[in-house]
């Protein structure tokens, strides 16, 4: 990935850091999610926030109290997607697979699989919304990313 | 930002969810990184992990532990940036903002500020190779992302 001690990528020159369009994606770690294709974003547009399912958890609001409050952005846009590695997994699946490869207990950790990507969607957007130290009058929405068809559709 | 019921984007038809390169990037929200371009990934070669600062928190353990489990991945690169937002922050200023914007107390919230981008990196390099639960002979390196010429410079 990077053998050398220093790499040239795209230079960024005198662009704020508060995102242009006010906006913050909250999605989830997947390989096939370019965040900046799928949303045709420009470099300077959004904060984004990625985790394992694209949850919101006590890291996301972290983030997003500083993203609100230091760089004023207004918009949350959560987005999951289907075939997802937690689509149907449960907990305890999870431990034992954990267990199995590591010996090791992981039951203190809730990896927050879910069953259903809409519902799964609106109870993140349904968190954010109820999140305490955000500003008032956020706007809050949701959609599922199908993977194969490209096709976001809202659902919150 | 996504005014109708549903958009298309682009299709990925058939790759599969384990990240190609066994890869996972771990780097913060900012609006001016796009990781894709930034480190010329193609759609399907790693997980990425975003939140303020790209920092490692509990629940990017969350994300780690799933990703190299069921997804196989070995390798983690921690990337911090210039010019973020936490950078010569103190959780004290920021719980001031908070409560002169809301009038409430934010003072349990460790929103993870720096003062040094190349100890942040390798406190976070550092804290993913001492992380539990992770399989043995992951590899972890660390660089600092300058917004303002594009170069990415190793530091651990």
């Amino acid at each position: 990935m990077f053998d050398g001690e220093e790499i040239s990528t795209i230079p960024v020159v005198d662009l704020p850091p508060a995102p242009r369009k006010g906006l913050v994606v909250v999605t989830c770690m997947d390989s096939r999610l370019d965040v900046f294709r799928m949303l045709d974003l420009e470099i300077g547009d959004a904060h984004i926030l990625r985790n394992a399912g694209g949850r919101v958890t006590e890291d996301t609001l972290r983030s997003l109290v500083l993203s609100m409050h230091l760089m004023h952005t207004r918009s949350v846009f959560v987005i999951h997607h289907t075939s997802c590695g937690l689509h149907r997994l449960t907990n305890e699946a999870l431990h034992s697979r954990v267990r199995a490869a590591t010996g090791q207990d992981a039951t203190h950790l809730d990896f927050l699989p879910f069953d259903d990507l809409a519902i799964s969607v609106s109870e993140d957007v349904e968190r954010v919304r109820s999140l305490p130290l955000l500003p008032e009058g956020i706007s809050v929405t949701g959609a599922v990313y199908d993977v194969h068809t490209g096709t976001l559709h809202r659902v919150a």
